[in-house]
């Protein structure tokens, strides 16, 4: 057990546990990203992607630009959602300006055959990773470990790339449902694994990113998403290196109608893309004081930040506003973390940014008052 | 007004109307496409997307060659939603193998303020094939006029092409919601005099497509989409050259959590993608007997029709199941057509479409038994 710096903001974890804060917590998806351009400049250091994601020096000094920029009140380890299929074996790469690649893709009985649950060894860089930027933020805020959700995961798996129709996927979903479960079940003892792996070299919070549960039919998200999502929330440990309670998020892009049945995962946050209306998701799975519920997280729209600052702050205010007043009590009650809707583009002006966390601060405090 | 032979099979119109059908009807979202080879070859002769689209005699035959295969209870004009911003002089044009793209983007004031509502003459060509193939049809199934919803022709009109992020559109949304405002309100009167001039021609009903309305934020969406397809709505004739209502369906891809609102929308079918739950659906808009309600339209993955018979017929029951036994009186309740969320893919076996239009009709008789 490695001894960490004690925590000096804890906003983000109180608010995961439906506790009070003085303002709403904020951190960004993608947050150490391109826009940054002392992110860029690492990168080139590093060569590619996965030199970055693989370089413990070089994860840890990406993960924490974005803290020097902005009073975030999180930090996300560095790495990719596709890091375990990759230790299955699949081999990953990430062309420039391009999408993630997987050198083998998995299309039919035989390569389903082959699958298993990989050596977690093969993926100590990141373990190495999380426990190296833990120590670099010294407290500062908590740090998010995070996986690809199993059905995302088999997406690229099977696709062997991004998708604009997931056809592949989808084809074997409905011809060979038994191979599809036979995948999500592989990857599901994986991600559980992986995160365990996490918690324990120093991961204070987990996301799970179920980044394409939103391009599955009614009936279909329920069986080959939620189902495995479950599965791994099952095995998930509870606490992290210090004894305090590891809270659990879930986010699936595009899953707004499936709300009610994500309200029943044994985790803490759900958290929800620019769709859904936080006042509605709030009344429906937030939960009331002293009650069982989840906490919110979300769900600006990206494309806000290329507006002008005075913009920003409008939007950031009907965001707040759309969620009402946090819970304040002594207790437990609804909450809510600030965040896109999804990852931030590339082409964002990182001073657009700035007024974004400001907004968020500033507004949320005036909730408060 | 031209005199167009009665129609055989009125159960699409019914349905719309929310009258009992011995069966479900159904037709397919670009049910004349590139997975037909008859198709190709009439688009080769054509020469380009738009060559076959502008001339009457090659869009007649492209739309009834579905229905030389299937028996589909509507036929839909062969045309492409992007007709009207290329009469407002943007430059459609469709490279082989990739999507719509426009010559002139419109991305700021100036652009803005020289757009208007295209003279109708412009698009002619639309309006002369709705007249040839209501006449070619000779009263087998009713013909379905369409058009682009105000704000996904102003999607395509800003980015200029196909867009993963949406981000010039958005920056303009944000920025400057005023230029947004002045090109959606052109939209959507140029969108009611079209669909007006095909139901003049002949039409006898008229989709709005509102493709994108889904990647529009909560809010966003009621302001920039929602409200301007309202204004198309007001402006629509109610009967067409028979003297016949012609029902108005709205296809929002990625609305389901906007159902409710797209309750109180002046039309009689509701388009469904298909994360949505018919059963869900239905007891939202669906109505009562002899209530107001809407009917319901879609919503099966088109991504089934890569599986086996076997496996299509047992997806197109869950989807009529999950809607449930239709109304079955002689006065109105809920309705039902059957389609696919989306567009088919140009992958798709021709075969597996007969079976899945086998499975629609043997399966919703059997309902209704």
């Amino acid at each position: 057990m490695t001894p960490f710096a004690p925590l000096q903001n804890d906003t983000f974890l109180r608010a995961c546990m439906r506790q009070a804060t003085p303002y709403t917590p904020l951190w960004l998806m993608r947050q150490a990203g391109r826009y940054l351009p002392e992110y860029c400049a690492t990168r080139a250091r590093a060569g590619s992607f996965m030199g970055l994601a693989t370089n413990t020096d070089f994860a840890t000094e990406v993960t924490l630009q974005p803290l020097e920029r902005y009073p975030l009140d999180a930090a996300i380890l560095f790495s990719d959602i596709l890091t375990v299929p990759d230790a299955m074996g699949l081999g990953l790469s990430f062309a420039l300006g391009e999408g993630p690649r997987f050198a083998t893709a998995v299309r039919d009985e035989a390569a389903v055959a082959k699958l298993e649950v990989p050596d977690m060894e093969k993926l100590r860089y990141v373990f190495d990773a999380v426990t190296s930027i833990r120590k670099a933020l010294n407290g500062r805020v908590p740090l998010i470990g995070f996986s690809g959700s199993p059905w995302t995961l088999a997406c690229y798996m099977v696709e062997g790339k991004g998708s604009d129709d997931y056809r592949l996927v989808k084809t074997m979903l409905y011809s060979r449902p038994d191979l599809m479960h036979r995948i999500l079940a592989i990857n599901a003892d994986a991600v559980a694994s992986y995160l365990n792996a996490q918690i324990d070299a120093g991961a204070q919070a987990v996301m799970i990113f179920d980044s394409w549960g939103g391009v599955l039919a009614d009936g279909a998200f329920q069986e080959f998403s939620l189902e495995y999502t479950r599965r791994v929330l099952a095995q998930l440990k509870r606490t992290g290196t210090d004894g305090q309670i590891v809270p659990r998020l879930v986010f699936t892009k595009g899953g707004g109608l499936w709300l009610k049945e994500m309200a029943a995962l044994d985790c803490e946050v759900l958290g929800l893309d620019w769709t859904v209306n936080l006042g509605s998701a709030r009344s429906l799975v937030g939960g009331v004081e002293n009650g069982p519920g989840k906490a919110l997280q979300g769900n600006i729209d990206p494309n806000v930040l290329f507006a002008p600052p005075a913009q920003i702050a409008k939007e950031v205010g009907r965001v707040l506003d759309s969620f009402g007043v946090p819970y304040q009590g002594s207790g437990t009650g609804p909450t809510h973390i600030f965040n896109l809707g999804h990852g931030i583009s590339q082409y964002t002006p990182p001073e657009n940014v700035a007024a974004l966390v400001e907004a968020v601060h500033t507004h949320s405090k005036g909730q408060r008052a």
